[in-house]
């Protein structure tokens, strides 16, 4: 693993992962330098791009404990992916329960349901800052058609004992994760944890490229469309293919992107372990120097996701964040990260969020509390 | 420009453009290798990619005579800005009036709304083979929100007369234009031509790489988000901003794509008529050659996208698709090309699709029409 050594420090992995490994940046090139139409033509440079799409299906299935590979589809991003769960699943007088800490990739996607008679709970969190599984349970009628949870907060990192969750809730009550920031940072087991539909960003700990994402599901898990167009399937039926993936597939998909997913999901296999660890050290580090800062209130624990939140006295979230990139040539980002209920839940109106990966350095760790401190003596 | 000099002869540019310049090559690498995430942070390096992807919203606005670039916003192909165009728009008791010739992007979506009391008809061919235009006028009523029609068709590359069309309809009606095979191979000026609303793939003639697209539109065209998320502005408000971009742009846009989409209108802007002379050359010769064949009945005119499709009467269109590419290692595309419609009125079963583009031969031409000449004869 290399790690960066030169400036700009880069510590806003959780909007897009900095750093690639060099299988990923070398297969991505490969792959946009000539890439024929998988799907869309018989002819052998076509069928040969198919067939990768159809290996990294089977890839992301293993590596996600999925149930088939037909069952992976491949999205523009994580948002897509959640529109697609949701939007293609809830109807009216479904209920659905979910949690403060969601991303507005759920969050307004509900709304937009409110008024089609889509009706949603939200949890809160208890008085550590975890998300209340008990509470979120108690809001479970037998109208609950879905639970929508993320795996973990972008927000401060805090993250569900989803086992715990799916013991807690109907057997019949389908569980929609929001994998974002989770994928790629810690084990996911989808068919071990009863986990029916899983969004997957690409371009976070997946280690992939923007533009790539997936949404992976179960069997009882039959969304339907919400974009429409060819699939080079049943071209002569003007209704979408009902079979997966092309139900959910219109339009021609992004060879590349999908096979940056792919190697990401090759690589994460021989070091995601590894990556974690150190992850979680950096993290571990940050918030033990950070919560010795006077002046500042830290809203993060030790996480394997690399997220540390915090707030400053004497300086807005979006200032700071501001400064820490004029003055130090370090990348966090401020403000309320696209979830609003959160911040409410936290009695924040905006934090800065730091967020390492596996490729950041204890090095730079240093750097940043040494900036931080001087910030908020400011 | 480089030509093409090995095998395969890749003649599927219709689906997916299998040439990019060097400057989208390498641009595009430099965007995939490091790219914060654009518009989510206030960082240098968050804000040097928001600069760019303006900057890209400004290039294809003037490319293509947009409107203004906040109403230039990237999806992941053109079948999702297809969708935004049409779902987005179109409600109960509307009338669109489009034609055979459309793709699935169109048909699809146009299907979906039906079950929604959105009315559709389908303007036939003339007995030349081109969209019969008065007839298409002829459909409107008082009732028609839109007309939506292909600036190209993908299966013949037969093009209709976008001043005239915009001449005959009223002057309330939008025009919501397919410019899945036009852009970049022709001059496209909305403003000019009353385009009310422009779809744009960006992996074919506009040499970007898979997981580009966009939507232009203009000040009175309005679409409502088909999808919904974190946009990065206004995070506090759970309903999507009622600004554009943002609006339409849910997640984490595609950085490397939204640049690959840029180097090639920047490239065509120099290179477009040029390029288009040589394929215009390469299609008549392809045309003309074609038509000399015993066996072969040819469904195309001299046309500058380089679409040209034929039928064998002693093989099917997939059989031929298939023996070129074994036989030849020539690739082409047959079948129905997701446009079910349009084959239906050419009274076809499937069609051969040579599809070129400048950065093929005229060598490549020749030792095509050898090929199809001995399978014509088996």
């Amino acid at each position: 693993m290399t790690e960066n050594k030169i400036l700009p420090i880069y510590f806003d992995n959780a909007a897009t992962g900095g750093f690639k490994p060099d299988g990923v940046i070398s297969a991505t090139k490969t792959a946009l330098e000539f890439c024929a139409n998988p799907g869309r033509s018989g002819h052998k440079l076509s069928l040969a791009c198919l067939e990768r799409v159809y290996a990294c299906r089977k890839l992301l299935c293993d590596f996600f404990g999925g149930y088939s590979y037909d069952r992976v589809i491949f999205t523009k991003n994580c948002t897509e992916a959640l529109n697609i769960a949701i939007l293609g699943t809830l109807k009216a007088g479904d209920e659905v329960v979910t949690t403060v800490a969601e991303h507005n990739s759920v969050l307004r996607p509900l709304e937009h349901l409110k008024s089609k008679g889509v009706k949603s709970f939200y949890a809160p969190l208890d008085v550590n800052g975890e998300i209340d599984l008990n509470a979120l349970a108690s809001f479970v009628t037998n109208k609950t058609r879905a639970v929508i949870i993320t795996l973990a907060s972008n927000v401060t990192g805090v993250a569900p004992d989803i086992n715990k969750l799916r013991a807690l809730i109907p057997e019949n009550c389908l569980l929609i994760c929001d994998g974002a920031q989770a994928c790629g940072h810690v084990e996911i087991n989808m068919k071990e944890s009863g986990i029916d539909a899983l969004a997957v960003a690409g371009h976070k700990g997946m280690l992939g490229i923007q533009g790539s994402g997936a949404l992976l599901f179960s069997e009882r898990f039959n969304p339907a469309p919400v974009l429409f167009g060819g699939t080079g399937s049943e071209s002569q039926n003007l209704n979408m293919p009902d079979f997966y993936p092309d139900a959910l597939e219109s339009g021609t998909v992004s060879y590349p992107a999908i096979i940056s997913m792919g190697e990401g999901a090759l690589y994460l296999k021989e070091n995601m372990l590894k990556n974690m660890q150190k992850t979680e050290q950096m993290c571990a580090f940050l918030c033990d120097s950070l919560v010795k800062i006077k002046g500042l209130k830290l809203y993060s624990k030790h996480n394997p996701y690399g997220i540390v939140a915090f707030g400053l006295e004497n300086m807005q979230s979006e200032v700071a964040a501001y400064n820490l990139s004029e003055e130090y040539s370090i990348c966090v980002r401020g403000g309320l990260h696209c979830a609003p209920k959160m911040h409410e839940a936290l009695a924040s109106d905006g934090l800065v969020r730091a967020s390492v990966s596996a490729f950041n350095s204890m090095n730079e760790c240093e750097i940043f509390i040494k900036a931080v401190s001087e910030l908020a003596q400011k």
